[in-house]
């Protein structure tokens, strides 16, 4: 890699001559195989923009030139190529580069994302902000044809078709979304027809791994003046083999032998992933249910749809990155008849949010959000938590939120969820399962009414979804130091189990929450704002995440930091029923737990 | 209207002669026209659509067949000749029609509607139900050329020009959202370009208004069974001259003389409204700042952003119906330097809030939020509440949260979110504000800083935003019964200003908050949060509104029934301090107000 080595920064690569492009190009490819074969990560889509990296760094002044990368799937080159290769086999690793595009990591790195589609939006500002300031600082976005499927995509379109400013487009053909893309636009292939009737000029398209025609078409397009695109199709995966034949199965990869393409074997071992057991659990209630059908958005394999779909295809929908349109589809489809289970991750389901109060819990319609990804998510970082779900869905009138401890629970809230008529959220984690058995048959479980899975005198350790295992571990490390701990699985954020929880809060006195979510509005405060009333004498201790957002990392380090492993939490319930202080271990975290002493008085009636 | 009176329902129309539908069409134009003019609301947009509205009507087997309306502004046609004609009068009045699209109101409402964008997918996911299910219902869609700009409805087409299902829109373009429509497709008119690009049979454009033309356009798209799209012409205000003339200003309107077109005044009266309060503060802070830049998502006229346009015209985009784009395009201008200001109501920010956390929080951008329409609306409803932006927002890191009390303390606050570095949301109501002198210059107010208004030792009384007047009012009441009540401005939700609202718990002993939102996760919850901590017993009542869906009404009655207004307030507050019962007449309310008795202890450290 010896030309590779030269290029620190772009302005290095802008002195090559063109002719050497290629060679740097082949470099570049052969790096990214080696970086994913060790550290794994978004792997084909970087692949496919190889050429296009270099011919965008090489026609535009960057970082002066503005370049706006959608998502950052395929901007592994461009980290390279603008002196992060070195720490590229750290990537998604504490201390490494991030996995998507963040500002504050590079200077080239013109706008952070992380979620699809905001490239055009973020640009056109930009291009704005620069026609308005009178300066000739040019901006690119450069956008996925998944991405161009956002309603926000066609937004910013919409409006650089309306305004002067010159914008420029690239849009990166491989008709792939992260699966093979969805859509009439994909389906006509009327690229041109659907750019020009929005107002901007089209050019292309070009083949986006010839150099020769794609730098001449880079140019153009740099020189033009008013909204452009430029479209370039690409290959996803291109230049190694095993990616180019499965692009869909190589779009992320866990380290691999890049001789043969082996993958090496997943760390979580054999424990099925929250999404497996999900994915079964959906079939089982599928088989039981004829109403149930279920919705995508881009994402079959992250979800465990595609499993559902093999099963059942007439019933699976896959809309594109279209989390607005999925929810409010699915309430058309519920409003015939249907139950539909949107399995959407928890931090693309804040796409939705409106449509969640207008289209669906307003109308009280029994749709069922399946959000996978909930809580910390580890390597992918702070675009890709959700630490905010519980929050934003219990305000919302009508919705049910709940959360299973392990899969067996799963199924039987699914099929709680599926078989009632409201609408329902049902939040898990990214990673492994419990391991638990599943019962023979999926049943319902009373909505609203938590379960107590042991009792004790001292304190109540009180979880929901993953954290009910952390409590159980806690109160197993706490009853060798003597202390009696009752542990609860609250099941519903929403409606909560007012009743149980008082109860155990009247017996033990002191109550502690754990959560995988901001503490901000989130269980604990639930918890607080509900029960603190009907259990005097109480005293609350919150755990849960503290009002910022977490770096990419290890998910236990994540966990440990945030003070909600079961150590960290039994440590702090120790320390907080012994001295009284302030959080115990869990202070040192960025959690800022808060000890509440909440005392009530039964009200006189 | 002898016509008129003999159609009950649609089965009714479908019986008459077609030539006679001319004569409905020229009655139902002058039910609307007397409607307006005694009670107001919107206007122009149904008489655009009063020939569209018999067409369906006659050639669809509604309710069978499935109509739906985008948004709503167009659809009292649809419910004079659905059943709803001798309600009209009382539209958005108590018992009264709602001046939207509600299931629950009439089976020919399909589904409901008061956000734009919305039809698409819902009827897309009707249809898709009609298909599975094996059934020979019909569905369309009827969207507006403003909703066309909503990238839902665009994630919606491109579904649709995905699947076989038998989807039919109706293109209704009258050139117009609320204001003249924005965007490349309203500029460049390739409507068919850009509908078959997605997919989507298109034929058309027929003249809306002439009958003879639309009934066989809309038979041919009843009989088509693929995806398909009907453009359809009309005019805004078409009919009644002066809305004809001016339909922009005759989009909503209140009550008139028809033969004049004078309005009659609003009720207002003298005091200008917190929109006009906000643009003209918006003015004085950009004359002082050149960075400043104003986003409207389609509602000039509803933000105040019409008048800053008028100042600025060079510093003003109206992006069409588009909040996701409106705030990560905001995102992209502070990028660069400038300091943009998104006006979006309340209601309609709850579509970007992932914009709000990926695109700006976390990038720490400073963008400013300025929430209109925050709180209770009145006649507008359910849809239409800012009920839930404190909640949502104050869980997003980095972002600050605040509510000013009067115009004064607007502008205020509105020149230190301008001149920070960071982002920032201010909320203020519908309505007239305060009629309060302006400073003569607008200064900063520190951040996370709350106002102490009033001293009094037995009862802080804490307002943000209106209800800080709220509480003053109440604290006048409150001391003819010789109770002392300190009154805070808490001004900033989030930073809270802990020290400030602890100190007031310590020496009164008993907090009351009072907020225009609803009680899970907001204002009171906050306090709860985080103050309960630092103020050892404290008690807390909390006043808000309950867990539900607030119904169209007069605001005041709104607010009595959430037990917010002053004299619930105080009756509240006096009956809490001296029985201790549960938050006294607000009990009788939908506002489940929980009074808290949150003793704390000082944590040894």
């Amino acid at each position: 890699m010896e030309l590779l080595e030269t290029i620190k920064c772009p302005e290095d690569l802008r002195r090559l001559p063109q002719d050497a492009l290629h060679r740097v190009a082949e470099e570049l490819r052969a790096l990214l195989v080696a970086v994913g074969a060790t550290a794994g990560g978004h792997f084909a889509g970087s692949l496919g923009t190889v050429e296009l990296t270099i011919g965008l760094h090489y026609v535009f002044d960057t970082p002066r030139d503005q370049l706006v990368w959608d998502v950052g799937h395929q901007a592994y080159g461009h980290k390279a190529l603008t002196g992060r290769r070195a720490g590229l086999p750290r990537i998604k690793q504490p201390g490494g580069p991030s996995g998507f595009l963040r500002r504050t990591e590079s200077p080239y790195d013109a706008f952070g994302a992380g979620h699809a589609g905001t490239s055009v939006s973020a640009a056109l500002g930009m291009a704005e902000a620069v026609r308005l300031r009178g300066e000739t600082i040019r901006v690119v976005a450069v956008l996925g044809d998944g991405g161009a499927t956002a309603g926000m995509t066609f937004e910013g379109l919409n409006h650089a078709g309306h305004l002067t400013a010159p914008l420029r487009v690239v849009f990166n053909d491989n008709g792939m979304s992260i699966a093979p893309n969805i859509g009439g636009l994909a389906r006509t292939g009327c690229a041109r027809g659907y750019f020009e009737a929005l107002g901007l000029a089209y050019a292309g398209p070009v083949d986006g791994h010839d150099l020769g025609a794609l730098l001449p078409a880079l140019e153009r397009l740099r020189d033009t003046d008013g909204p452009s695109v430029l479209h370039v199709k690409t290959r996803k995966g291109k230049g190694y083999l095993p990616a180019e034949a499965d692009p869909f199965g190589w779009h992320a990869t866990v380290p691999f032998d890049p001789a043969s393409g082996r993958r090496r074997s997943d760390a979580a071992g054999g424990t099925p992933s929250w999404t497996a057991a999900f994915a079964d659990a959906l079939i089982r209630v599928a088989e039981r249910d004829r109403r149930v059908v279920a919705i995508t958005a881009a994402m079959p394999d992250g979800t465990g749809l595609d499993r559902f779909a093999t099963r059942f295809p007439e019933r699976t929908y896959d809309v594109g990155i279209a989390e607005q349109h999925a929810v409010t589809f699915a309430a058309g489809l519920a409003t015939r008849g249907l139950r539909p289970v949107c399995a959407i991750y928890s931090t693309f389901l804040q796409r939705a949010f409106d449509q969640i109060v207008h289209d669906v819990a307003l109308q009280r319609l029994p749709v069922v959000f399946a959000l996978d990804r909930a809580g910390l998510v580890g390597a992918d970082g702070p675009t890709h938590h959700g630490l905010l779900d519980l929050a934003y869905l219990r305000i919302v009138p009508h919705l049910v939120v709940a959360a299973p401890r392990d899969e067996n629970e799963l199924q039987h809230l699914l099929f709680t969820a599926v078989g009632g008529d409201t609408p329902f959220a049902l939040r898990f984690p990214r990673g492994p399962a419990a391991g638990v058995r599943l019962d023979h048959a999926p049943r319902t479980l009373p909505i609203g009414r938590a379960e107590v899975l042991h009792e004790g005198a001292d304190v109540a350790l009180i979880g929901i979804g993953k954290t009910v295992a952390v409590a159980q571990d806690a109160a197993r490390r706490l009853a060798r130091r003597g202390i009696r701990a009752t542990v609860i699985d609250a099941r519903y954020v929403k409606p909560l189990d007012v009743t149980t929880l008082a109860a155990a809060a009247r017996s033990c006195g002191r109550v502690v929450t754990v959560e995988d979510h901001v503490l901000l509005g989130g269980f604990g405060a639930a918890v607080l704002e509900q029960v603190a009333t009907l259990a005097p004498e109480t005293q609350l201790l919150r755990l849960g995440l503290g009002d910022h957002f977490v770096e990419h990392g290890p998910v236990q380090d994540q966990w440990r930091a945030a003070g909600i492993d079961a150590d960290s939490v039994a440590v702090s319930t120790a320390r907080w029923l012994q001295h009284g202080v302030r959080a115990g271990r869990a202070r040192r975290s960025g959690a800022e737990p808060v000890p509440l002493r909440t005392v009530e008085q039964p009200v006189p009636s």
